[in-house]
Parts: structure tokens; C-alpha cells; sequence
């Protein structure tokens, strides 16, 4: 049997607002939260590559099992940017991304959540 | 003076399909591929990570001075989704996804570009 994958993926972008510094500037806890909401989903962590820019701001990514977490701090803007993209189904990714909410505790966010869908017929 | 990123980031997901097998399955030729298309946008590699999987699929990612390039394979589609972030302002990496486009070889693509606000009043 061959194997194959889930043909809907799901992309969530979430701008988080708000958030106080001594959070944003930390990106050691900025990592262990991002691993933990991956392992709230049930994600399996299989690398992870991070980057501290100067003057300031972090990125931080996961390459998981069911794709990508993406975050891209903007500390002159006290926000960030939560870009994940799994290949498991729709709507998959919302429990690691309400888990990182919470504990990084924005004041508000934008939410955009999509649907790739693999057309089967057009290979 | 403070540094300020562009408030205004650009996000592309493009489904690419019909990408002949040999390409498909060849990580190194897609990461050397995905390299020279980031430097077509003047984009600076921070770092990268990739990952095969079993049976097939493969995902590289790089992070980049101006957020991130994945690309995830589904040789069971014979198709790649290409996921680009930047937060260097409105329509880029359209440079980068054409060079990679081109090099590749799909015969249909499904885009999907969207620009990412930070809105500065929401602080």
C-alpha cells in the first residue's frame, strides 16, 4: 500500500498583539512554549532552528512530522508572528496555537486560518 | 534610533503539481534549487534545516533575515507546497518563488499571496 497523506493541509497566521516585553525578549521561554504547544497537538518534533537578531526581535521554527511552526518576533511593535502549516487535516494546529496564546498572553490577535487543498486530479 | 521592521509582511503558499518523480525525490537538486532562489531575492540564509521521510516526502526550510522559505513534498501527489514568509514588505518574494518555479518544473500551480499588517495602534 502506498502511503499517503492527509490532501487537505491547514495554515493558520496569527498576529499576537500586545505582549510584554520581558516575554518577547525571551526567547528561551519563547522556545519552550513554542515546543510545548507542538507537543499539545500531538506534533512531532524533528528539528528546530532558531536565530536572535540585533538590535533585536527572534525566530524561532520547528520542522514537525505534520510540517512547520514558524515564530517571528517584532519587539518595536510588541507583537509577533505565529505562521504554522500542517498536513494532517483541517483546523488541525488550533490546540498548539491557543496553548501558545495563553501562556504568552497577548493583549489582542488577528487570526487567519486557510485550507491547502491538493487537488488529487492534477497530477 | 529604534530599528522598525516593515510593518507590512508577505505571505505565499503555492501549491506546485506534476513535478516529474526524479525532482521530486532528489532533496539535494530541491535544496540547492531553493538556495539559489533565496539568493535571487537577496534574501540572507541564516540557517537551514531538512528532513526525509519515510516512505518519501521532504521537508526543507530556511531561515531567513527576512522571516522564512519552506517546502514540504508530496511525491504521493507529485506536488510540493512552497510556503515563504517576509517581513521585508508588500509582494516580496515573488523573485524567488518564480526562480524556484522555473527550475522545478510543475506543470500547474495553485497561488495564494497575502499580505500580513501589523497594525502599529494595536500595541
Amino acid at each position: 500500500m502506498t502511503h499517503k497523506s492527509n490532501p487537505v493541509g491547514n495554515e493558520i497566521t496569527c498576529i499576537m498583539y500586545g505582549i510584554k516585553d520581558a516575554i518577547l525578549n525571551d526567547s528561551k521561554k519563547m522556545i519552550r512554549v513554542l515546543v510545548e504547544a507542538a507537543k499539545k497537538e500531538k506534533f512531532k518534533i524533528l528539528k528546530s532552528v532558531s536565530y536572535a537578531f540585533k538590535p533585536h526581535g527572534f525566530t524561532a521554527i520547528l520542522l514537525i512530522q505534520e510540517s512547520h511552526i514558524a515564530i517571528h518576533t517584532y519587539p518595536e511593535y510588541n507583537c509577533l508572528v505565529f505562521n504554522l502549516y500542517s498536513c494532517r487535516g483541517p483546523r488541525d494546529g488550533r490546540r498548539a496555537l491557543n496553548f501558545f496564546k495563553k501562556a504568552i498572553g497577548p493583549k489582542k490577535i488577528n487570526l487567519r486560518e486557510s485550507r491547502v487543498k491538493i487537488d488529487q486530479n492534477k497530477k
